[in-house]
């Protein structure tokens, strides 16, 4: 258990960019709404998960929408308190922790922004080890665990709240209601208690996400190479050095789509990197070779200062690295490849584990 | 205060069919559905606004989405329940009443089965007078009174409940679950007191309902006129009698739109009446002058047994007559013709009351 302070957020947010593999949410906007909500309301404390009572009612909070309309349509902080209240009131309990359901720029970040808000600890864990762009891909839904009973809010007083028979149906609904809300959502979903959170969540995110934030910092200011030390914390590999000549990108369905094309520099001239995303970076293929999948995690970052480049800050001309590492293992389970793997999403590649 | 049994559906369903003016539901389905209800449960009592307490708590029930689905996907029967107890979970208590909001030949008829089903007494009203494709477009909207806390849930086990700043918002998210879930959903909404039902809708509509379908069937069983006995009891006037000679629909947006085309005979020959709808007729014009328009009711019949023609059952061929009547006079307030007038549906012709 520890005290974190605004001064913990800007390496926290880095890193947490970095397990979003592209996805998650803008870290810029992330770290902004914590900090204001830390300012206001006083710092939060982060919980280990193996310290919390099984019977802990733990309730996550997260955005749910396109990152490309969350850049513009910023999140005015009241949301997400609306859409945690509209799910105690559904359920007829009060939350006594809230947590992240994934890793990203703005979803490890703004379950800060509630915690503080709404005096609750935060967990030190998070339902993916990474960002996915759809709400079912949980490693909790593996463990059997229901998205719903699950609540949206937006800015404007609209708040939904939701019972489905399975977690897509959740996924379906949610993604019609925040397409309607203009693109991006407040979500609270999941109701966890402390058990399952020890059981089906992955531990120790928020303070991976810092480690990785501060040795990209470190390694930035010692002129060593950040992106090396990037792979190291994540126990992963570079499989690319190049630079971004082109970027396909539309929101279509909910979802930020597109491709962006690398071209080599370095030990990587000659050669050309593909990659696929929605919301997160799917498929990165060289030469047409795939080199890393779902559920393996596939980061973008900038070659100089090893900071992450969202799909949504991909453009034109930058000169970028890209990391694979090792997703968590559950993930590699038939069950897991069913609910992540390049098959969900329309690919006919056998997965290769990075 | 009275029974309904079985045997008051056939004519009450064939009345609701025509109040629906092409809209409401289909009355075979809704009488369906009333019928086994009654059978499984036992008659439903009809109570009159007027005898309510000022405190009741009277729980609209209805089906939404295009009838153009409803008629292939049928209602189960247990939405209903779940969306009514959806609704009473959000707000905390329990329905003394249930009422429709909307004459059509479902939705007057949707209401017996939750009735029945679930031990309340029906109240002898609804909301509109008529049916409109929008759930905003109630007279308790022009009361002030809320649409949400609203809920729906279809025959999968979904269950969706809301609060929206307003109706029109109520509307919009409504209509995207509805077309989630297959484009037909149950829907409970507009909680009232027994005072905002006195005050607010329209009073004596089931009765109405039963009179219209009782004239009708008599009518033709004495090879009388049953369009002019229609407009009789409608207090309305034929506006037309012809041969549909064109039907365009299309099913967009989770509605029923078209235009059907009728060639004049008898007193009409040499005329073209063309009808635009969304679910409901919307606009009648005879040779390119409107004849009648929303809020007024324009009901299709069958000019040989004046069995109401719902814009579902248009079809090449069909000899029909037109009946236009007028709208409860709540709709004829700036008010009311901003919410369901022509302008609203996207016509720039002025609104001449029938």
């Amino acid at each position: 258990m520890r005290e974190i302070t605004v001064h913990d957020l800007p390496d926290m947010a880095r890193g947490a960019a970095v397990l979003g593999t592209g996805g998650g949410g803008d870290p810029y906007v992330g770290r902004l709404l914590a900090q204001q909500a830390i300012r206001n309301f006083g710092p939060v404390t982060l919980v280990d998960a193996i310290d919390l009572a099984d019977d802990a009612v733990v309730i996550p909070t997260a955005f749910m929408g396109a990152p490309t309309v969350m850049l513009e349509k910023l999140p005015s902080g009241t949301e997400l308190a609306a859409a945690l209240l509209a799910l105690e009131n559904m359920i007829g309990r009060r939350a006594t922790h809230t947590v992240s359901i994934e890793a990203g720029g703005l979803n490890s970040l703004i379950p800060f922004a509630a915690a503080a808000e709404l005096g609750l600890p935060l967990v030190d864990a998070d339902g993916m080890g990474r960002a996915f762009p759809e709400l079912q891909m949980l490693l909790p839904t593996l463990g059997g665990i229901a998205a719903t009973p699950m609540a949206l809010a937006d800015e404007r007083g609209n708040a939904i709240s939701m019972r489905t028979p399975d977690n897509t149906w959740a996924e379906r609904f949610a993604r019609s209601a925040t397409i309607e809300m203009g693109c991006s959502a407040a979500i609270s979903l999941y109701v966890l208690t402390g058990r399952q959170v020890k059981d089906f969540m992955v531990h120790g995110t928020i303070s991976l996400c810092q480690r990785i934030g501060t040795a990209i910092r470190e390694a930035a200011e010692a002129h060593a190479d950040p992106v090396a030390a990037t792979a190291a914390v994540l126990g992963g590999r570079q499989v690319f050095r190049g630079k971004l000549v082109d970027v396909q990108r539309a929101t279509r369905g909910g979802f930020a789509r597109g491709t962006a094309i690398l071209d080599g520099v370095g030990p990587d001239a000659g050669a050309r990197l593909e990659i696929a995303f929605q919301n997160e970076n799917l498929v990165a293929a060289r030469d047409g070779q795939v080199v890393a999948s779902v559920p393996d995690l596939i980061c973008i970052l900038d070659t100089d200062s090893g900071e992450p480049v969202t799909t949504e800050t991909l453009r034109y001309g930058l000169r970028v690295s890209v990391v694979a590492a090792p997703c968590d293992p559950r993930w590699r389970s038939p069950e897991g490849l069913a609910l992540a793997g390049p098959a969900y999403f329309g690919y006919d590649h056998d997965y290769v584990p990075v």
